[in-house]
């Protein structure tokens, strides 16, 4: 067994970051503890979601990289000598956002960033109002769906609307990744109904251990939890659905957060299962490279 | 509610195609008196799974299309004035073989063909001994990945070992199909623990509902069921594993049959429930498709 320990935190957030970031660390540092070398947070830990309105004060909360946020999670990688995923709200420009994945190494050193590819755009989620896309040079290494490389291996940090999206999470395996990771803050309107509520959250597991089983890799999903308000009031606010999932090469559960508080998990990946169900599973064998030129047309 | 009633059959098939085609019939004519509008048949349902050795003199089963097994199928669709989905064993020309679906209308006329583009090869499964994986010229519209049109409405037909890759359920909502549908001949080793059995099995129902989740779109996936013995005696056989299963467009399962038995699934699919779901999860609106050029590479 080729052994890597993960922690996903699962936590509720706050407007004030120093309680969010707070809260974070205390939780790394458990993590740590129980023998954690990868630790992956939520989208957006520092602060409440504040993407349920469109408001431009918002924007006071973004940072750039280096920044505030940064650097504190810098100097905890370090500390405990782990690799941390992080997400920032990051300011790149004045006017210039994007929703922003940061790797951490263990010297506290930056190991890569992901700008957040699929921007979504629902009622109480208006983020393409603060984030620009990522870009997507391909001549470029460090633009589009690249892994991040870590001592720990090939990170394919990809972050929450993505996960819905089968073509980002194969092009982070064809280029190397080790592991599928998808910082996310999603949650339920709770004006729908429970069954509606449990179709959102079982679709949202179920398209993500289907990038594993695809893929033939590990896939590690922390989300957000508790009940944020709008703060505008013009909707009843998001329930965010924890449920917080670990899962093999195979799709296989292998830990799950509870849907209504904060919870760590912390998991041993055995990471010499990729190499074991490639062989029974030959997917990347046989894919006809020749017949999916239209995967990059909008429509037929 | 737009409601389509489809039937999956999974049943037991035999070397002898008079033995399993009279099986066949006799469900679909059950089916169709329960209201079925669309049945769908598992892969090379005339005949026992005979790729799980590598015998010239099964090439003997293949048959031209038209031939006697399309046309029994053209016959019993236009009886009941369904649309049938069925699958053979496909002699193209001598020495070119192809394992292809075939869809007949309600009058009995042919709609379409697929052959099945991704072809598997494990010990068991040597079907890239018997099968050319189906042409991919994208000028071609009846080549590729291409959706099936029927008065039911586009049917994006695919086979088996495609049921794993996403690039090929994409290609075909991306086309317009309404329904993806995978006959399939799937089984367990006897000698895997029953552990592993479960997660091959979880991992093959997990992988096509996200087919279903990433597109918005029903899944109906027939499996062939029941143990068929490798009559080389080099393996111990195939259990396939039945488990045929129809979900909708958020993944939700609507119906599953057993592992150890023949069985009809019969269900009501509501198709304006794809309109709903797109509206609310638009997958299709923020696909990066100039971001996603290296997805027709082998490997980055």
């Amino acid at each position: 067994m080729n052994k890597l320990c993960i922690a996903a935190i699962q936590q509720q957030c706050f407007a004030d970051k120093e309680q969010s970031l707070a809260i974070t660390e205390a939780e790394i540092e458990k993590c740590a503890k129980s023998g954690a070398q990868l630790v992956v947070l939520q989208e957006l830990h520092a602060t409440h979601y504040f993407c349920q309105s469109e408001d431009v004060n918002a924007f006071d909360l973004a940072e750039p990289i280096p920044g505030p946020t940064t650097d504190r999670i810098s100097r905890i990688a370090k500390e405990f000598g782990i690799v941390i995923v992080g997400s920032i709200f990051e300011k790149r420009a004045t006017g210039l956002y994007h929703n922003t994945a940061v790797v951490f190494e263990t010297d506290g050193s930056l190991a890569g960033c992901y700008r957040k590819m699929h921007i979504p755009d629902d009622p109480g989620f208006y983020e393409k109002f603060y984030f620009t896309p990522g870009d997507a040079d391909l001549d470029d290494p460090l633009q589009g769906f690249r892994p991040i490389k870590t001592s720990l291996g090939s990170l394919g940090v990809l972050v929450c609307w993505d996960q819905w999206y089968p073509e980002a999470a194969r092009l982070m395996a064809l280029a190397g990744a080790d592991l599928l990771i998808y910082p996310t803050a999603i949650g339920w309107d709770p004006n729908d109904t429970g069954d509606e509520q449990a179709r959102q959250l079982e679709a949202w597991v179920t398209v993500q251990r289907g990038h594993a089983v695809a893929n033939n890799i590990p896939v590690i999903a922390p989300n957000r939890v508790g009940f944020e308000p709008d703060q505008t009031h013009h909707t009843d606010g998001i329930q965010f659905w924890g449920n917080s999932f670990v899962c093999g090469p195979q799709g296989e559960i292998l830990a799950k957060a509870p849907s209504n508080k904060a919870s760590n998990l912390i998991v041993d990946i055995d990471m010499a299962r990729t190499e074991n169900i490639r062989r029974i599973w030959p997917h990347f064998r046989d894919r006809r490279v020749d017949a999916y030129k239209n995967l990059t047309k909008r429509y037929l």
